[in-house]
């Protein structure tokens, strides 16, 4: 399994659908749009709301929408949001183990950070550092670059429809929430 | 499961061992000096020799050598070696499944890479460039700085009692090999 998995890119190419929509979308809604299972997004979004990436209403009109600027919501930030504190090594503390030791290490052999460990960490600074310069904003205006405009006539059409359908739904009492 | 396994782990604790060895060391005698299991480092020491990280010889002293000087085998070399090509991220062209294609993506949204792909790509090379700097032999140096003397010494009697015990096995058929 990669380090980083499909729940990241989930979560990032469905928030790229948040980042220029005047309303809120329903997991359900960005699911279909991008094609990708919404039971499986359901259960990412949460995470992001939980980190203060996005902010969920119930209702009709409920749904997620950003929670702070698509400019000050990093890569990083979604990552750790949905992944968690996985490290990209899990260091356990082998230098400790030589058999001269006999299960006792001297204070010398596993004081401060293992030389490998040390090294591990640096490389996934370095990664966590090109993750942390990138933001949704950027990403999504790489994206847009390459939109035509038919499509995102196309786009407005598909998601008024869906509105619509959502805020006919009179008389019926099921309450509509962000999933 | 962290991106960087046990597997590494274990590879880079094993090869320190061969840095500064005037002979080959077998992994059952890395395994126990180490206090790692011989059969999982069994497995992982194969796929350093065929990335040409180590070389194997048989016999009575049988066992493995760095294949090359210690400060020309990097992080990297050992990563690749032991992980093969594992991406930090695997991207499955989530743009291209957008509903409004009806699953024929136009090439405007599938040329080039996924702009989500390319942050990632980006994250992963300067995660493999701090790789790529460290090398067995500078890591190696930092342990020893540490390393009292006297447990030199010991680990001196410690091998030399394996060695004397592999070379008196006269008469007995069995051949040593590098595991």
């Amino acid at each position: 399994m990669a380090h980083l998995t499909t729940s990241v890119e989930y979560a990032l190419h469905g928030l790229l659908w948040l980042v220029d929509s005047d309303v809120a979308l329903s997991t359900r809604e960005i699911a279909e749009v991008q094609g990708i299972s919404p039971s499986f997004l359901a259960k990412i979004f949460p995470r992001l709301e939980k980190a203060g990436i996005v902010s969920a209403s119930e209702g009709v009109r409920g749904g997620y929408r950003l929670a702070r600027a698509a400019d000050q919501i990093s890569f990083l930030d979604v990552v750790n949001a949905v992944e968690g504190d996985k490290p990209l090594f899990d260091c356990q503390e082998v230098r400790g183990r030589c058999a001269l030791f006999g299960g006792n290490p001297p204070p010398w052999a596993i004081s401060g950070t293992c030389a490998i460990h040390a090294v591990m960490i640096q490389a996934e600074k370095a990664m966590r550092d090109v993750l942390a310069t990138q933001t949704l904003a950027a990403v999504s205006q790489r994206f847009s670059r390459k939109i035509p405009a038919t499509y995102m006539a196309d786009l407005r059409e598909w998601f008024g429809d869906r509105h619509d359908r959502r805020t006919s739904r009179i008389g019926r009492p099921r309450r509509e929430g962000p999933s």
